[in-house]
C-alpha cells in the first residue's frame, strides 16, 4: 500500500487559481437550467460536456426520454477508478424578488458568489473540476482513473438515471463513488447512503356523491371507512401493525452501531421550542431521536382529504375519502413488498374496498462504513481540515443513491462542498468562496488518498 | 265536541277566487328577499305586513339585530287558538343561466308559477291566507282565533327567531302550531318535528409547521393521532363508544312504535344503483333502514383535512389537522351535554390536546302524534283526499321547530304545499297552480277540523 503524496503544491495551485475557479463557478452558474421548467438544459449539458473537455476528459452527452446526461472518463495513474456524480439542474429561482441581487448573475458579495445552483449542485461540479486540474497542472497525471456522471434531472426525481445505469454499466464501473454534497457542519459529513420512499394513495369510494348528513345513519361514510382502516395499520404508540412490514429491515452492523453512538443528541428542548413541538414521538429523550430518525422506517400520513374542509359549517355525509401514505424504507425494505403487505392487510381487515395505488418509490440503499472510500474520504477530512469527519451511515433524504449503490454495485459518499447556511432551494442560494477552495482541495485530497491505499 | 260545519261553500269560493289567489303569490314572489344576501328584506316584510292587514289580521313588524319578524292575530270562533309560521325569506337565484324564466317574474308556464320562492315558502303564505279569506267570506269569521308569526330569516338559520320566540310567549301563545311546508307526495305529509343538530370542530396541533416527512419517525404527526381520536369514538361497526351519548334518547311511544311500523321500506336496491353504494351501513336491509334513519342520532364525520391533499406526491409530516363532526340528535340529547361528553372522552383517552369547538347547535324536538292537531290534520287530509297523510314522527331535516315545540310547548305539524318536483332551493323552482289551491282548501279543512273538536 503507497503512502499518499504530498499534496501541498496541489493546494497552493488551487489557492494561486483561486479567482478562475470562482469564475468558473460563475460561468456555470449563469447559464440557468431549470429542469422542471425545462429552460436551460440543453445548453446546460452541452456547456458542461465541454467544461468536461477542457479538464482533459473524453466525456459524452447521452440522449434520454428526459434531459441529457454527460459523462466523462480520464486516465489516471494505479489500478483504482473512482466516480463522480453531481447534477447540472437546479431549483426554480422563484419568488425573484427574494434575491438581493439576480439569481442567474452570479454576484460575488462579500465572499458568496449569490446564485441559484451555486451550491447545489454547480459549486461540487467546480470543486471536482478544480481539483483534478490542480493535480494534473502540478503532475501531469490524476492519481487514479475518474469518471465522471452528472445528469440533468436530479431536482425532479432522476427518472432517466434509473434507466441509464443499469444499461451503462461498464460505462460507469469503478471501485467506489463520490455523491452529490451533504450539509457540512464545520467538518466535512460523509453520508453513506439513502433511505427509500414509497408513496401510496389510499382511496375509499363508499357512494358517487356526497349526502346530506341527515342521511349520516344509514349511509357509509368514506372518511369514517378511512380512519378505521388507517387505525388498523398503526396504532396510538406508534406500532406499525401490518405483517410483514419489517420482515426485511437489515440488523445493525457493529460499526454501524459504533457509529450510531457517535451521533450527538438532538437538541431536543430547542426544537420543542422552535416548532412548538407538543412532544417527540413516544416522549423520546434528546439522545433516543437519533437512532430512532436514522434506522427506523416510517409510516406517515402525508395527507388525508375527505367531505367539507373550508370554514364554518356544512353538513355532508363523504362519499369519498383519499389518505396519502409516506413510508421512509431502511435497508432491505422493498417498496413493492411493503405495497403488497399493505393490500393483504386492509383485505385481511375488512377493507378489500379501499383502493392502494402506488405514486412513487425508491430504494434504501447503504454502503459499508469501513470501505477504503469511506477511509479515503475521513483521511482527506483529517488532512485537511485536522478533525475527523462525521460518518452518517443512514442517509435520512431520498437522493438516489441507491442507483449506484444497488446497481453497480460499489461504496458511495456523499460529500461536498454544502453548508447549512447556502439556502439550497431558497432565495440568495450562495456558496462561500472559501467554502470552493477549500472543497477543490478536498476532493484532491480524497483522489489522492482513495488511490494510494 | 261541535261537528265540523260544512266546508263546500268555502272550497267553491276558493275555486271562483283561483286567478286572483295566484296573482297573489306572483305579488309576493316579484319581490326578492334574499336573506343570505340582504337583498329586499325591508320592502318583503312590509308587504307580508300589509297583506296581513289585507285580510283583516291585526299585524306588527318587530326589528331584530338581523331580519324584521311580522306577526298577525286575527280573532276567530271558538276557544282555540292556532298559530302558523312561515319565512317570507327565499334562497339566492343563482345560478341564473339555468332559469327557463326570470326567478322573480313569476311567470305561469302550463300551469305552474315559476319563480324563486313559489313553494319555498310564499306559496304556503298564500295558500293559508286564502284560505282565511274564503272563511270570512263565506261565515264572516274564522273558525278559530289565528295568528300568524313570518319571519326573514329560515334559509341563514333562523338566529333572530331564536331569541325572539321566548320573548314572546303571550303574543304566540296558541293550542297548536302549523309549521312550515314538508314535501307532499300523493297525500299530505305530517312531519312532528326535527332532529337537533350539533357541528363541531375538532382540531389537533402538534407543531407550528409541517416537517419534511424523511422526519416522520420522530415528530408527531397531527392527523395520526386525529385518526386515533377519532377511532376511539365510533367502530366499525358504526358503535358510538362516547360515554353518555346516548343517555338521553328518549324511548319511543307505542303509537310512534306503530307509525314507525306503517312507514314503507326505503327502496334499497334502486338507491344502491342510483349511488352506486357499497352498501347501507350494517348492511341493513330495506325495512330495517326508515328506523335507524329516523330514530337513531347520527355521529358523522362532515370533513376531514390534514397535510397535502393535492394531486400526487408530496410529502409532509401535518403539524395540524382538523375533524368536522356533524351529529343529528334525538329526543332529548342535548348539544351542550354530548359536547362535554366528546371533551370528557378525548380527556379520558389521552387526546386532551386535541380541541373542541363548536360551531353550530340546534335541539331536537317532537311533537305528540295524538294530539288534537294531528287528527284535524288527518281529518283534512282524509276530507279533501280522501286518502290517509303520512305521519312521520321524526322529522329528519333541521328546521328549527324546536322553538315552536320546547319554547312555546305546544303540538306542531309541518304540512303544507310542497311537492318533490318543487325544485326548491335550485333552478326553476315552482308550484303547480292545482296544488297552490287544493292547499289553500286543505288549510281551511285543518282550521275547521281543529276548531270543532
Amino acid at each position: 500500500m503507497p503512502a499518499s503524496r504530498d499534496l501541498a503544491p496541489v493546494f497552493a495551485h488551487i489557492d494561486q487559481n483561486a479567482d478562475r475557479i470562482v469564475a468558473d463557478l460563475q460561468e456555470l452558474c449563469r447559464q440557468p437550467s431549470i429542469s422542471t421548467a425545462h429552460v436551460g438544459i440543453e445548453e446546460m449539458a452541452a456547456l458542461v460536456k465541454r467544461r468536461l473537455e477542457r479538464t482533459g476528459f473524453q466525456a459524452a452527452l447521452h440522449r434520454t426520454q428526459g434531459h441529457p446526461i454527460v459523462t466523462g472518463i480520464h486516465p489516471g495513474a494505479g489500478k483504482k477508478t473512482l466516480l463522480f456524480y453531481n447534477h447540472y439542474d437546479v431549483q426554480p429561482a422563484e419568488p425573484l424578488s427574494e434575491w438581493t441581487s439576480p439569481p442567474f448573475e452570479a454576484r460575488v458579495v462579500d465572499g458568496y458568489v449569490i446564485a441559484r445552483g451555486s451550491t447545489d449542485n454547480k459549486g461540487n461540479i467546480i470543486s471536482r473540476l478544480a481539483a483534478f486540474e490542480a493535480l494534473l497542472a502540478v503532475r501531469g497525471e490524476l492519481p487514479c482513473d475518474v469518471k465522471y456522471l452528472i445528469e440533468g434531472e436530479e431536482e425532479i426525481g432522476s427518472p432517466s438515471l434509473e434507466t441509464f445505469i443499469p444499461a451503462h454499466k461498464e460505462l460507469l464501473a469503478a471501485d467506489g463513488c463520490v455523491w452529490e454534497d451533504t450539509f457540512r457542519e464545520d467538518v466535512p459529513v460523509l453520508d453513506l447512503g439513502n433511505k427509500g420512499l414509497l408513496y401510496l394513495e389510499l382511496t375509499c369510494r363508499t357512494a358517487n356523491v356526497d349526502f346530506h348528513s341527515s342521511n349520516g345513519q344509514i349511509y357509509e361514510n368514506a372518511a369514517w371507512r378511512l380512519v378505521w382502516a388507517l387505525n388498523t395499520m398503526k396504532d396510538e404508540n406508534e406500532n406499525v401493525k401490518v405483517e410483514g412490514f419489517f420482515d426485511d429491515v437489515a440488523p445493525l452492523t457493529a460499526k454501524e452501531e459504533e457509529l450510531l453512538e457517535r451521533i450527538p443528541p438532538y437538541a431536543g428542548e430547542e426544537r420543542k421550542r422552535r416548532f412548538a413541538l407538543r412532544r417527540f414521538v413516544l416522549d423520546l429523550p434528546d439522545a433516543g431521536l437519533p437512532r430512532r430518525h436514522l434506522t427506523v422506517p416510517s409510516f406517515n400520513i402525508a395527507g388525508f382529504d375527505a367531505g367539507y374542509t373550508g370554514e364554518g359549517v356544512k353538513t355532508i355525509v363523504s362519499g369519498r375519502a383519499r389518505a396519502k401514505l409516506d413510508f421512509r424504507l431502511v435497508v432491505n425494505q422493498d417498496p413493492a413488498k411493503i405495497t403488497a403487505c399493505i393490500r393483504r392487510h386492509l383485505d385481511k381487515h375488512g377493507f378489500a374496498d379501499v383502493g392502494v395505488r402506488m405514486l412513487f418509490r425508491s430504494y434504501p440503499a447503504k454502503s459499508d462504513p469501513e470501505s477504503d472510500l469511506v477511509r479515503a474520504c475521513e483521511r482527506a477530512s483529517r488532512h485537511l481540515y485536522e478533525k475527523d469527519a462525521v460518518i452518517n451511515p443512514f442517509g435520512v433524504g431520498g437522493t438516489p443513491t441507491w442507483m449506484v449503490i444497488r446497481e453497480l454495485g460499489m461504496p458511495l459518499v456523499s460529500t461536498g462542498v454544502g453548508y447549512v447556511t447556502a439556502r439550497t432551494h431558497s432565495a440568495n442560494e450562495n456558496l462561500k468562496v472559501e467554502h470552493l477552495i477549500e472543497g477543490a482541495k478536498y476532493m484532491a485530497a480524497i483522489c489522492e488518498e482513495f488511490a494510494a491505499h
